[in-house]
């Protein structure tokens, strides 16, 4: 795929704004910009920087043992190496670019690498500018290209649940299901889970925050699935909750109406509504049949590159949906005695409504 | 485990430096000086800060979700809820501990977070002083409880890699063979590999940066096998290289090459020795032999609470090793065309000598 136009996007961007050079560190940015995949080790041990600048095309900077990786990937952008480091490079290249402003992504930048930038920058006389977001921004919007990507994680993450799904016997525990979840993603193609796979049964379905344990599936009680993939890039997030063995008549009241909930907000979903109104229609539902104190969390989030981005479909967040923006819609009650209920489903925005990715198998509307 | 001695070393370290409170946000130095366990979900979302202050006890600071898990794990620590956020909870809280200077990791602090944090500490008119590496370089020198820690995390690897060498059969792939050794791990009891697993086949042994592909596995060819994991917090890491099949003159000359640079450089290891000699010393045979330039990575480095910590064992680090410190020992030479081989162990550094954490099985010595 060509990354020509969002860089000419953000160079527009720069040169409004007066800046003459951007310094692009955070690994989803640098891979929407320019092809280039790599995550970090962590956010100390990076695997390169994109350099876009306002008036000529990107720099990509990295070090020896990506090289071949930086060019099979960052096609049509020239790549650099840093064999005495970043700083050492930038030294040089920043007054033969004739930089004099270089903004830099202050949310991922760590404080000690922003202090030695800084030296740099005054050692060579440039300004450095902190901005934050610039590039998330852009994310926001998917193009038909990355809604694609995302359906496909989303079906594979479906088609996992599916055939792991068929596999659940009696005296498995919690690790079995969400290693056999995790072992099927990555057989099936997936690059890597797109977070810790939540396997949570029983009462340990009401932590807001379960890890997989040594415990044995209890029959006749909620089992709580929270899994995700990534596939070329791109993340898929779902929860799908249900009974093994019989559901009673609580199970089956809470699960009808987390559903509820999550098929009312389903259908306030358009361009234009406010994040705060789709949240606010599925917590009304949960609240008036008097569970409101068991919906503890947000009803959804972006997702994208990053499993979690924005927007944020919450009570607080006054901004209006846009179409092409991806949201999950996972309402949820949970009862700390009991267990919880938790139905997520990605759905893409559109001018007159919403389009959900998964199958949304009907078999869960029991 | 008692973590009141780590915590009134680091008071005292305050009170010489005149600073009133530090504010741990790191999360494995949150965990050695706590017990409290969880990671970050990512820098920009964490799971809490201790607050540790230099003539008080120290206070542990998260949010609700991690409440109990806080209560339960770091006992004799007091807890504080920021329902409102940290900043919001600091403004009122360190007033009241008549706090002046407060420091924070600089080195774990995005640029934006201590941008708020300044503009925080303005307005309740206190210093903010940015430290690196306080609590890291505590971290350096292991006790014997930690030491008994990373043995056992050791023995576990070990014993998951044995098992699971039993099991490899003509036809696996790399992605295979890495699934079974993580379910192996986590089946046995660890917490999580401490690292993605790098199995890698044939030439593919050669890419400093391997990851487990759809590849099957060759015969007659070097596999190599970099895996490791995380028990009761502490790390492993551990590389193995062996020949699925028949070895060649070839392999068999590169291996006990590397093999035999491994032993040197153990037999080096003692409290007092520069780390970089125990880097020459290795290098050297490889060097001698005519294969300098394809050991292209330093010798070793530190393991404990984090899988890549201090000290570095590398020709550019002056630094002495000590008594109590961890390093792997980890030799390797890595040919393009034809694949590589690395062995790699972890020792503990001794006044005397280095002690072996790893069975360090003979059959290797082919």
């Amino acid at each position: 795929m060509c990354h020509c136009k969002r860089i000419e996007k953000i160079q527009a961007k720069l040169r409004r704004m007066k800046i003459d050079a951007l310094l692009v560190t955070q690994p989803h940015n640098r891979r929407y910009l320019s092809g280039y995949t790599p995550a970090d080790h962590d956010i100390g041990e990076s695997s390169g920087v994109l350099l876009i600048l306002a008036r000529r095309p990107p720099l990509l900077l990295t070090d020896f043992r990506f090289h071949i990786q930086a060019e099979r990937e960052a096609k049509d952008i020239e790549i650099m190496l840093y064999p005495k480091g970043l700083l050492t490079l930038l030294t040089g290249l920043l007054p033969d670019l004739a930089i004099s402003c270089l903004a830099f992504e202050s949310h991922y930048t760590l404080h000690s690498a922003a202090g030695k930038m800084q030296a740099m920058a005054d050692k060579i006389g440039i300004t450095l500018l902190p901005v934050n977001g610039m590039v998330e921004e852009m994310r926001l919007i998917k193009s038909e290209e990355e809604i694609d990507k995302l359906r496909r994680s989303v079906l594979l993450n479906e088609q996992v649940f599916q055939q792991t799904y068929q596999t659940i016997v009696p005296g498995q525990t919690e690790i079995d299901i969400a290693l056999a979840l995790e072992s099927t993603m990555r057989r099936l193609g997936a690059e890597s889970p797109s977070f810790d796979t939540i396997v949570a049964t029983g009462r340990r379905s009401a932590l807001p925050h379960a890890v997989p344990g040594p415990v044995t599936i209890e029959e006749n009680q909620p089992l709580m699935i929270d899994m995700g993939l990534i596939l070329d890039g791109y993340c898929s997030d779902m929860t799908r909750t249900f009974v093994p063995g019989k559901s009673d008549s609580r199970y089956l009241e809470i699960h009808r109406l987390v559903r509820k909930a999550q098929q009312a907000a389903t259908n306030k979903i358009r361009a234009g509504v406010s994040a705060a109104a789709v949240d606010k229609v599925a917590r009304s539902i949960i609240s008036d049949a008097g569970y409101g104190q068991y919906f503890g969390h947000a009803l959804g989030h972006g997702v994208g590159l990053a499993v979690h981005e924005g927007p944020r479909l919450s009570s607080r967040d006054r901004k209006h949906l846009q179409a092409g923006m991806i949201v999950t819609i996972e309402p949820g009650i949970y009862l700390p005695d009991w267990g919880g209920v938790r139905l997520e489903n990605m759905a893409v925005v559109r001018e007159d409504g919403c389009e959900i990715l998964n199958n949304d198998t009907t078999w869960l509307d029991i």
